[in-house]
């Protein structure tokens, strides 16, 4: 056992605040001596259960860490950074920088995938980093980046990695070949919560890159963006407008989509969305596959990635499951934990 | 990281051999210090790449290891167990104990599925053990093990496991689903090396059973075997006669197959050869599942994992792919040996 025994959390949002009940509820040994938003710290050695969940139900209700009379600013939380501490990020911003947090010789866990998802000259000290773990950044809590590392470190060669990485363009595409329409098919996932407050931040396909761009590293391949096609779930008409009107216009591709899912059906095929990674660059976008096949199986939100490799070169290792949730999101960030404290 | 450097390694079959193939190729520094078959033993601090390699290809070529010169009587093995030594058994045997290496502190990594599916009382030390892992018992080299103990150790509650577990299985009802008789399709495993030298022994449904066992105890339940039902893929009738007699009676069961494929197809749905685990006990045998759900969609000897807990309890987590194969099973045994290492 490394002597890791305390935690800082950096986020409070839904995520954050799980890692927080589920830490409590396990049976581990952790001190949470920092919590964090952008508006301020709490600091303690440890912080009492009390003003833990105190700072959770203020976030919980929507109040800023700042209101708390027990906060302190920003700056402090620096001098928590010791060796023996794993930082925590559960937050979506891209303006925090780890390298004080490493330098001081912390752990770093991410559910946050700006970082390992940024230029590869800002990104690649974050990865192959054994005090480093970003298992919640792609499918959730799903051991995809686990089972990846794992396979690298035993010497096996990953050729392709194939997945459905979206939950929310596998629920459109599950909807749009129940025969519901492009327009309607967007606006009950918006209004299910499914969505971005922008559907097009989903539709455009740039979450699967990030998420595809984090895989590929894993595996050995430094990609960047601009090794990837991506077609996006929408076009040019649809660019530019704010989100009403937008919804005001999906209606222009119902038919377009319709026709796609229609065809595909006639060859026994339904459409998902999908993104291989090879060594060399990836593509991302729709694909026809066969209803029987294990992708067309997939159901809704249901996230699928197959590791095709030197040893798993006929039958890929397939991992599948929920790839997005705020309790599996927290579990991934709990196994990260626990992999650091082994 | 423990300062764990040296291996010995038990059993020098196939699987024993591609450990050594694959340790080499990584670029993991670790010392083999011992290496053992049933007939003898060779020792050194460490053994040179030489003698591992005639050891190696003295196997292959079927020769024992007491047939070569520097090999030692297999009780000199225990006093290479040491504290900083990882003990890995690749054979098939329900001979060792390793109550001894435990005391002297070693760690244990097990490809041998026989100690963990052993009685409770003799079997319960092994579970639940940072310093005993066994993933390629079950599903050969896919994270099943890893990502059950993840789930437990992070204060999931598992609640039910289900899995197609056999790659011989698999490829049986492919086989019958192929239009393909029942007595043939035994002949053609037989034949490809899929089963048993007798295959009853993976017709019993007791591999699977042993397997079930495993993941069950992994999971939290203390379950024995009488804990579950297990349906054989043969009857009465087929019981008792030497192997050579039982392959001209398998044609015996031709048409009660031939009309359980039929029957299920008639719903669109295809036969699996499933375990089903709950914390109470389980069911093991065949169950007709839709033609176009994940389970239908499994092809040969694919194996296939379900995991259902408190967090994923709508979606399961689930682990998929080549169930059996001497890579893919070493590999598994190296990420064992990786996680001791971490």
């Amino acid at each position: 056992m490394q002597p890791h025994s305390k935690i800082i959390l950096i986020g409070l949002g839904n995520v954050g605040r799980a890692v927080i009940n589920q830490l409590q509820a396990s049976d581990m040994n952790l001190e949470i001596i920092a919590l964090a938003d952008r508006t301020g710290c709490l600091v303690g050695q440890p912080l009492s259960t009390d003003l833990i969940n105190l700072a959770v139900q203020s976030k919980a209700t929507g109040q800023k860490l700042a209101d708390l009379p027990e906060a302190q600013p920003l700056t402090n939380l620096e001098k928590s950074f010791t060796t023996n501490t794993i930082v925590v990020d559960t937050t979506a911003t891209r303006d925090l920088d780890w390298k004080v947090a490493l330098q001081k010789g912390c752990s770093l866990v991410f559910a946050n995938k700006n970082a390992h998802s940024a230029p590869w000259l800002l990104a690649s000290h974050l990865f192959n980093q054994p005090n480093v773990r970003y298992e919640s950044t792609v499918g959730a809590g799903l051991p995809i980046i686990a089972s990846l590392r794992s396979q690298v470190a035993s010497g096996d060669q990953i050729t392709r990695i194939e997945g459905v990485m979206s939950g929310t363009l596998g629920y459109l595409c599950s909807q749009l070949e129940a025969g519901v329409s492009y327009y309607q098919a967007i606006k009950q996932a918006f209004e299910a919560g499914y969505t971005e407050p922008d559907p097009r931040d989903d539709l455009s396909g740039f979450d699967v890159l990030r998420k595809a761009l984090i895989l590929a590293r894993t595996a050995g391949w430094a990609l960047e963006e601009s090794d990837f096609t991506v077609e996006p779930l929408y076009d040019e008409r649809l660019v530019g407008m704010p989100v009403s009107e937008f919804f005001n216009l999906t209606s222009l591709l119902d038919k377009t989509y319709a026709q796609r899912v229609e065809g595909a059906a006639q060859e026994g095929r339904v459409l998902r969305y999908m993104a291989t990674i090879t060594p060399h660059g990836g593509n991302i976008g729709l694909q026809a596959v066969e209803r029987t096949s294990p992708l067309g199986s997939l159901q809704g939100p249901g996230n699928y990635f197959a590791i095709y490799s030197q040893r798993y070169n006929q039958i890929p290792l397939v991992i599948a499951g929920p790839g997005a949730g705020i309790e599996v999101t927290a579990n991934g960030v709990l196994n990260d934990i626990i992999a650091l404290l082994s």
